[in-house]
């Protein structure tokens, strides 16, 4: 990893790390590179609903935290981002051994960045796409 | 309470009480009517994301779940509901003791439910606006 | 009609009838009070789809345009708002004589202005919902 | 373009062609594959909103019907489709030569079908995005 890369990652971890929800729902990021950050978070029982499978809750955490990080990627050292607005779409159940979400940024912005999410769930080497997500963030 | 709002609410809370990820929030039931439920969760710090206020994902925890139950106060015993997609708007920063969600049916239908969800943050007797939700639920 | 009020009306209608689109809609403002604004279409054979009832997009146009007017109230003169996001929620088929949209800010704020808006179709003295909207509005 | 395909896109084209709506906007079926579908229209003095672009309920309008229509190209003959619901994220302003939307099928589904559109805006030989979607396609 050159500097500027491992930099870029050790500002967006820094940030992970400090918050407290992440912690509580498992979640590891799992990469960063400008515009794309990857976080994944294992299907414990902690986060089930009754059904059996992950609450649509894990699956918006995980690609709300991973476009706000993206969007993040794009911003100069010192910035944060809020979510201003977020869609999910739930495309099938949440179920496997963990839920990874990517985030990407589809267009970047000094007043709005507009970002994008999957959310896949893998089980051993299968992975299917569980949720999508369409997205505001904003600079503050 | 008469016999027919109780059992609902007894319907209602049987199925809240087995998912796990509002035990791991700290959710609680706080009212069950037809066409609308209500859940409060304390902001704590497990929580928070890293600025100090509740993480979206409570927030869409909250707004969610609601809006899905009360989906489901308008279908038959034993039916069940998915969550197919929603849409947050995050209006103001997520601080105070506790958030309480409030969801409720727009549409109710066969096949898909149109709901919308409040969520208030509480401080002492003060009462903000801090998220809207609108979405589809879908009986399954 | 006092002269505060009047003078914003005028602004609103100033901005509406320099918009190609809503006459080719034949889209009409119909009231405008502070932070909320109406506008209303027939359901002529030019928005129709091929089953027969307003295109989705008819009530997209009323229902963005409103909201999008019911932000730009709570903004000083010669303001001006645009779209940033909008969702819309198809709740009933669109048939009647005429569409009307109901723009309403939820949140206003310098840098975004969230806003709700309602659809109805009125056929003689009958009114239904036929869709709902939640968006955001951002100054430029 | 061999008999499927042909057989394909004539069942789009004749529904297309009934769209009274579709010929107010001037819009064109472009292209239809299944999984995807191509909507045109030009940017004339009609479609646009006061400040001279095209009105954002344009960049809807394409993008909604291309959804719509490659949901329709994954569902058996005779099947029709509606709009459950759609949001759309306007990323720049929508001005140039006509506007382009791709429809795309992300999840194909009996009771659902999840889409996502993007819209460009084509200027010469530039094109560039101005607008996605994501959303929610119901066979009827």
């Amino acid at each position: 990893m050159d500097g500027e890369a491992g930099a870029l990652e050790a500002r967006i971890r820094a940030s992970f790390d400090k918050q407290p929800m992440m912690r509580t729902l498992g979640a590891e990021l799992a990469s960063v590179v400008p515009g794309e950050v990857k976080i994944r978070a294992p299907i414990t029982d902690a986060v089930r609903q009754h059904t059996g499978v992950a609450h649509a809750a894990l699956s918006f955490a995980l690609g709300d935290t991973a476009a706000g990080y993206s969007a993040l990627t794009t911003m100069a050292e010192g910035a944060e981002v809020v979510t201003a607005e977020i869609k999910i779409n739930l495309i099938a159940a949440a179920s496997g051994d963990y839920l990874i979400a990517t985030g990407r940024v589809v267009k970047p912005g000094r007043r709005l960045v507009v970002v994008t999410a999957v959310v896949e769930a893998v089980t051993g080497s299968v992975r299917r796409e569980v949720a999508i997500l369409q997205g505001t963030m904003v600079p503050v």
